[in-house]
């Protein structure tokens, strides 16, 4: 997968996403070491006891200090707190990312670090509602997108190594700027996470809850997902996350008009337009 | 599954709902007729080719004057129209029931019906974005939710013919008044539609669809229903879903105040209490 320079992997925080990554790298031939980090003395069992990695620590800083590639699979206020605690703990010439939801403020603050240039913001578009080690799947990543977002500061070599990474774990890699990507994914992640949830408060509420089915409960399976990581991503991307809130209002406002004009012709094209634009998307073959 | 009453069906409209229906009753061992009614040949041979329906006609009127329970599985402004258009037609003791996604106008239209009393309005909460007999599955309605909505005038016994088959097919059967129905539906199968279009627009217009994954998939699935039947829902159902979407713009008046504010505690309670709400309907363990 790597050539000779890459063989101690750090993936800092075993939950979903570490721990599968870990598995993940296993199952793609890497031949190297890969340790974990994890508070919990029950995660770093879990994690060892499924394979997902070789060793297992609560030493950050430990760990770290002789990592070819450290992978910060934190929440994302901890991927920024990590960046400041570690920033002189770091190998020179390790390569440092991380698989947080949002880039901006993360990579703002791998500028501090002693080699900013070491560092490529990275988001695996992976997940689901489950959390924790034990959810953890080595296909979590396979087929699915993941978004770099490298700077003019960062170093060719270490883009490389994060791209060969989610390469060989079967991901499809898009380049794009941090604030670019914060936009987007307030739009195709964010927001549809805040409405699953929005959608199970309303109908909860609205006292049918015994009367829905099917579709309710897909449309609110998100609203099962780790509450904590989400806040972390509702605050860090809030400007974002606002913008999109606005943009939906002005969708609510066109679909309200259509509604009150009773324009049959009208709704459907809006229907249409979207069942249209989804069967074009699923039909271009690389959605996840 | 009937007394000798009820020898023989007749379903108006052989779609994915009314095909569906055809083949739940044979597999629940209905032992009478069934009679398909639909407009096109290429319909009318599939449903009886994967047997359905033991009878298919384009003639509703022929069709339905020697049934004892006639089921209207159209959309609902067919529904409407069929009962004026058939309202001598119907035998004196049939019952006549319906599927439709909306209550109010079809109880209101049957009030025209030459023997009221006969008539039962059902939703039953089934389907999908799959359209037409060749989606159709005998376990489509298996238990899943359907709401009835019978009036002061509705006859006991037409009552307990209808309850009886919904019964028979697995179907948990919830009994409501017409607009609580529709009150209801609009919050929680409506409003989740057009959360779903909305979505699919949004991200498209975004840009950023190629990065998007599993979580949009599922919370567009919706998107890719039946279009002209969700305009024919959205126009029937418009006063409440109008309701429903004043409702939703106040969930996202409180969202983005919480993220104003960034309050971390309330922005975790909020998501907290939707993530407990869902956990809460699915441990009942009557969810669909």
């Amino acid at each position: 997968m790597f050539d000779q320079s890459t063989q101690r992997v750090c993936i800092v925080g075993t939950g979903l996403l570490g721990a599968s990554l870990g598995l993940a790298l296993r199952q793609a031939g890497f031949g190297g070491t890969v340790v974990g980090v994890a508070r919990r003395a029950a995660t770093r069992d879990e994690t060892l006891g499924i394979g997902a990695v070789d060793e297992a620590t609560d030493d950050t800083a430990a760990a770290v200090s002789d990592a070819d590639l450290v992978v910060l699979a934190t929440p994302v206020g901890t991927v920024i707190r990590l960046l400041s605690d570690l920033a002189g703990r770091f190998k020179p010439t390790a390569v440092i990312t991380d698989v947080g939801s949002t880039k901006k403020t993360t990579v703002d603050a791998a500028a501090a670090l002693a080699n900013p240039g070491r560092f490529v913001g990275a988001h695996p578009m992976a997940g689901g509602e489950r959390s924790g080690p034990s959810a953890a799947e080595a296909d979590l990543y396979h087929g699915k997108p993941v978004i770099l977002t490298p700077t003019d500061a960062t170093d060719a070599d270490a883009l490389a190594v994060v791209e060969t990474m989610w390469r060989a774990l079967g991901m499809r890699v898009l380049v794009m700027g941090p604030a670019e990507h914060d936009a987007a994914v307030a739009r195709i992640s964010h927001l549809p996470h805040v409405v699953s949830s929005m959608l199970m408060r309303m109908a909860t509420d609205s006292g049918g809850l015994d009367a829905a089915s099917t579709g309710l409960r897909s449309m609110t399976r998100l609203a099962s997902g780790d509450t904590h990581m989400w806040a972390d991503i509702l605050q860090d991307n809030a400007p974002a996350v606002l913008a999109a809130l606005a943009d939906w209002r002005a969708e609510c406002d066109r679909l309200q008009e259509l509604i009150e004009t009773n324009d049959r012709d009208r709704i459907v094209l809006w229907l249409d337009e979207a069942s249209s634009m989804r069967r074009e998307w699923l039909n271009r073959g690389d959605q996840a």
